[in-house]
């Protein structure tokens, strides 16, 4: 099975989806550009979506829902926003088909159903959701509004790859509203570290918290947050995004609240998303050439248990020592899958979940039972120890613990290690060839920014926050820069 | 505030709608037939979903998910189905907007961006699900194939309402697959009981279990099985279905499997869905004329405590008094909201709580306090009494279940004393003219049925399961019948 995954080294884009395919994640669909997410890679996703939910839950958020469609008007008001979507939209025409005048079988979009006004499948919701928010408020006591919709979104794209970059993609999208500047700030800054946070400790992938330059900014938004996260080939992949909306979409939906003196103010608005690219990100940072690997914390299946029959006579034994241990396990609130399955070897078993990520498999033949011993293997290592059957238990757990932080210190390493200081256009270059984030002195200028991609494809990733205060000289102009800000070539 | 809310008995559509709006649940968006659900509506909807969720997934299904768009050509494949649904879909001609040519910040869609073949936005997913099954199901080996889907889907309708028709609205639909009719309709008949069962335990919502006449099955499928409520101003509402689709989907895509002798043969298959209706259901089921009145098992309020202040130096006594309490109902996993707010009083608070549904709300003040008393109100009876403060957490614990239990009982009567026995076409047309259902012999013919409908508007909502079976003659032409059906008007 596993053999079947291309190695990195060899196709690092094959190998990417390889991973997709042999571990049951996704495909495509008869859609172009459309995928079908699989039950296994949904399962992901939903583990995914429940940390998050509460993490928004916890900071004062509350869901709701808000319409699949926008009509064209809506779109048209906010023109930075609409100017930034605009190229990449499905657009809803008619609204009803009818059997082909001639063709028998056949069906038509019915002339007769043409809408006046086209609607836009959303692509982002801040028009449909601002143009709501005009009605929910209208003094300071309505004030801040925090809310965020899981949903889908549409985005017309002509090169697709699996979770990355599709047609159609699962997000959440937080749209909040705020009576000042200082507090809409501090919100965008507050959903920036609950992404960092739970891509750090849950997904296990470290990140970079950084601001976009004005070119890579949110169509609409004054100041855009991101987290940027390194792949195995050194490409970067934007992680999250939270937004400073300022008075933008207040100005352009006219949402104005009455403030404690009485005045009309235009409201403060941020957005903030994360989507299912989390999956993509998260194949490839952990992942090798046998297979997905998983941090227990999103794994559906964190422990497998295969026991290794010989002859039917062991079936009952060890079926029964099997289930005691999965049911001591799921006590601890472990999910744990028996692999009771008489079609399947053994080895078919073992490589199945090694292609699949589960982080801990337990093995139990009928010798380990006499012995009272059981055989554990991690699939981030791929080490395999045998522990005596008493202590499963609490050995499991703290190894779940262990994998996690060490999925992420692995990750980080890599990170560090393909991370260089350049200070001259010809070591940045060396560096993009390689591939890797460079940290580099830049003027400040889009022009400098845009010159730099055509010449390498590199992109200003962020402007990392936190960051040390060093002046130097821009690499590509030699102007004066004040910080070193982070390039790299980009999903 | 519940003074806003239309009587019931003199406008009950209005009655309805002034309880969506005052209870903040849902309201109308920008886009014709498409609905904005609002977070307090959300959060309810989020209840059902989580439960039912549970008990897909106790049964052995797993969730994925499926595009959006639907490829015009595999929505022409099941003859049945496309019929069932042509009228109403909203389709997708182009990918891209462009600035007008002449008018300034006006979009229009890209002439160029033509889509070769339209896209259908799926009004439910039987086509791009089987279509998919065809690559997923070789074997035995590869059934059950036990799925389900959270989505949102789209009708086209001209008169929408909220909750119960809307344009865009959101569900699950589970599709499975299956080597033998047996089990397909095994789980047709399962997934019935799982809906019947979550209605009537969570929902609190009475409901009859039954098969839908041809002429009201759902296209496509062999057999439509239905859980039927009364709402209270007698008329029915369609509350769940699960169809058994014998082979027909596995025919239209050319899903076939090797049975263990080796064979090829179609598979046969399922599909059971409730959607956002089922808010419909919940609001008319039980909810006064004082607004919403909520079964604790979907509120996302339990219990509101509301402290009675006098005089600022009873803030602190109060405030404390009441987060222990809020916290003690907390660790029993009761959904507690504490009223601290300042800028309203405390009947404000009352009427907004109410008109709410909150089912449980409790006051405390000074002279409370004092005497170690709280007082303890019912929303569904209104009643209010007085205990003492010790007691609390039991008390509210268990009326919790009491008001659980009485909410179904209050349902479960009204729609014992609005069903009839009728026995000739004047009595059954006496009863559609008050509202009700009517146990009525009928023929059994598609002709008869449709003469009904068209006379009094009562369709056969089901031929009920479990019914005893008596022999009787069709109210509508005399013909001989083997068992009662129900017949009223319907959402
Ligand atoms: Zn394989
Ligand atoms: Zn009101």
């Amino acid at each position: 099975m596993s053999k079947l995954i291309t190695p990195r080294n060899e196709n690092y884009s094959e190998w990417y989806l390889d991973i997709i395919k042999h571990a049951g994640l996704a495909e495509h669909s008869a859609v172009k550009g459309c995928m079908v997410i699989k039950p296994y890679g949904y399962a992901i996703w939903e583990k995914m979506r429940d940390d998050l939910d509460r993490r928004f839950k916890e900071t004062g958020h509350e869901n709701a829902y808000f319409p699949l469609f926008i009509p064209k008007s809506l779109f048209e008001a906010e023109e930075k926003n609409a100017e930034g979507f605009a190229k990449e939209c499905a657009v809803v025409t008619h609204y009803r088909l009818k059997n082909h005048p001639t063709e028998k079988g056949k069906l038509i979009a019915d002339p007769d159903s043409r809408l006046e006004e086209e609607l836009i499948v959303r692509p982002t919701s801040e028009a449909v959701i601002w143009n709501t928010y005009k009605n929910w408020i209208q003094s300071y006591r309505d004030l801040p509004l925090l809310i965020n919709q899981w949903a889908n979104v549409v985005r017309w794209e002509m090169r697709t790859r699996l979770f990355l970059r599709t047609a159609e993609f699962l997000w959440q999208e937080g749209h909040t509203a705020h009576a000042t500047a200082e507090e809409a700030m501090q919100e965008t800054r507050q959903m920036l570290e609950v992404y960092a946070d739970f891509a750090e400790k849950v997904l296990a992938i470290p990140v970079i918290k950084g601001i976009k330059t004005e070119n890579e900014r949110f169509a609409g938004a004054d100041e855009t947050f991101c987290i940027e996260a390194m792949m195995q080939d050194g490409k970067a992949l934007q992680a999250g995004t939270s937004h400073f909306l300022g008075q933008n979409f207040a100005k352009a939906f006219d949402v104005k609240f009455l403030n404690k003196e009485n005045k009309l103010e235009y409201v403060w608005g941020t957005s903030w998303g994360v989507s299912t690219r989390l999956m993509g990100a998260l194949i490839m940072s952990h992942s090798d050439d046998s297979g997905l690997v998983l941090p227990p914390k999103v794994a559906p299946i964190q422990v497998v248990i295969v026991p290794i029959y010989k002859g039917e006579e062991s079936f009952a034994r060890l079926n029964e020592a099997c289930d005691n241990i999965a049911k001591s396990l799921k006590k601890q609130g472990i999910s744990v899958k028996l692999d009771f399955r008489e079609t399947q070897t053994p080895g078919f078993k073992f490589a199945e979940w090694e292609v699949k990520g589960v982080p801990i498999r337990l093995a139990l033949g009928l010798r380990d039972l006499e012995n009272q011993t059981i055989e554990v293997a991690r699939r981030d290592t791929k080490n395999k120890t045998t522990i005596p059957l008493q202590d499963v238990e609490g050995y499991v757990s703290n190894l779940l613990e262990q994998i996690q932080q060490s999925i992420y210190q692995k990750a980080l390493e890599f990170r560090e290690k393909n991370t260089f200081e350049v200070n001259t256009y010809e070591e940045f270059k060396e560096v993009m060839e390689k591939g890797g984030f460079a940290l580099a002195h830049w003027d400040g200028t889009t022009e400098t920014e845009l010159k730099i991609k055509e010449e390498t494809k590199a992109t200003i990733r962020c402007i990392p926050l936190n960051a040390r205060k060093e002046t130097g000289k821009c690499i590509y102009t030699g102007k004066p820069s004040s910080q070193r800000v982070i390039f790299a070539q980009a999903y």
